[in-house]
């Protein structure tokens, strides 16, 4: 059976959408997304994610051609349709074909729904390692498509061994590239919130945090604070409660996943199970 | 007759040139071009632009999957085919399609040859104006896809009766957000060069500019400089040499199109005809 996608008010195979030379979602960078994964046919968070979908949306000025109810009706109907018991649902919005070479169209609204792995169980057993690089995110609370810094980094962080980069401004770090950052010292979990994208899974460690007995605090975080850090951990929806081990060459305390992080890591599979309704997670 | 454009090695009509939503050029911004003009069949500063479109690709280690005489005839043959009078060729590259809708793929090359209007001439009899907007542009010496934050600001900018954005990082001034920006004090021309594109219309008066008994100083530019300019212009492909006389709500010097600008505007007029071979241009 062939997966059906949502294309501008039709259901429709991946390769019937496809985007023309003049949109300037193309030619100009102008496009906005969300990602939400989906258990069992379960979505996780989709209202939270379709809620920042419509602040991006207002951010840059952009109209959904669609409303929220028949984005939710398309959704649940990909979904059903599929029945990937693993996969991710990507709401994505190009500013259209451009009259001019430049001016935004008429939007175009696609919803696909893709088969997912889970991520290898190796990087929350052993920890993971980042890559630093001095880069300021262009309106960095919107989910802009734009992730070209990210993109031309990647073939020198894999190289070098890492899974992903953390922007830093010389002194601050902001977040790694589609990731937010938490770092552990003694019960506080400290997170930064301006010049980062407002995470999903973040919000969701945030809330959860005192009834594991953390206390937040939200503030600037310095690049030498998290190398100095007791714990570091990125939140996401692909990567959920991820440990950090490592930053360029300097291991992060005795380089091992830190205690602090693996019951953040448990808590979060706990919420996640209760929220797509799945009987256990596992990390 | 259907005009023709080039799409990975074929020559197909603009209808048939469009992008999968796999395309990270669709889903991470991940694209470069350039774009140039053409009058009569010829191209105007044809092997500058390549260069830099060589230079952006290397920049962001993408690989160009066409030699540049493979890339040259190309031009040629959908420039002599479409045969129009006045038209601009866009070069554009993006990463292809992604195994993971992340990494980079196997680039997409397309060469679009497009039928245009010469810019209204009151600009040049009367000078346009500006917004001011803070910014700092992301990868600014690359010609990539990324212009999310000038389209989302054109409504604003028009609606003040504008023509496009002036950008500073709250001292010094970058760039407009598609020319190069020149102040006029003396017999000196002042241009920055750190943090801005490297226009190929900037360079051609710089050249030209001793000719016509100007001084190049290149530096950083204050805001407040331009502001106090005795004449400012800004310098494009699309826009060659274009008085500005207003930025945001205050007036450069008189508010009137400056005698030095107009000595510009004509020595690019006539660079221009003789790379060409027209016999004449007005502004």
């Amino acid at each position: 059976m062939q997966a059906i996608q949502f294309f501008n008010g039709k259901f429709v195979p991946k390769e019937s959408i496809t985007f023309s030379i003049d949109d300037v979602g193309v030619l100009r960078g102008f496009g906005i997304f969300d990602y939400f994964k989906v258990y069992n046919g379960a979505p996780a968070f989709m209202e939270a994610h379709l809620n920042r979908f419509e602040s991006s949306a207002l951010l840059l000025g952009m109209e959904i051609p669609f409303s929220r109810n028949e984005i939710e009706t398309a959704i649940f109907k990909i979904i059903q349709h599929n029945e990937f018991p693993l996969s991710g649902v990507k709401v994505l919005m190009t500013g259209g074909a451009s009259p001019d070479g430049f001016s935004a169209g008429k939007p175009n609204l696609v919803i696909t729904n893709t088969a997912v792995s889970e991520t290898n169980p190796s990087f929350y057993a052993e920890g993971v390692s980042l890559m630093t690089h001095q880069f300021t995110r262009e309106m960095p609370q919107v989910k802009t498509t734009n992730y070209a810094t990210a993109v031309r980094l990647e073939p020198i962080w894999k190289q070098k061994g890492h899974i992903d980069v953390l922007y830093h401004d010389g002194h601050y770090i902001s977040e790694v590239s589609r990731s937010n950052v938490f770092l552990v010292e003694g019960n506080k979990l400290i997170t930064n919130e301006e010049g980062v994208l407002p995470g999903i899974t973040r919000m969701n460690v945030v809330n959860l945090a005192p009834q594991l007995g953390f206390v937040v605090e939200v503030r600037p975080i310095a690049l030498s604070e998290v190398l100095a850090a007791q714990e570091v951990f990125i939140t996401s929806t692909n990567k959920k409660v991820m440990p950090v081990v490592k930053i360029d060459d300097q291991e992060i305390a005795d380089g091992k996943v830190g205690a602090k992080t693996k019951l953040l890591m448990e808590g979060y599979a706990k919420l996640l199970a209760e929220e797509t309704k799945q009987p256990s997670f596992q990390n």
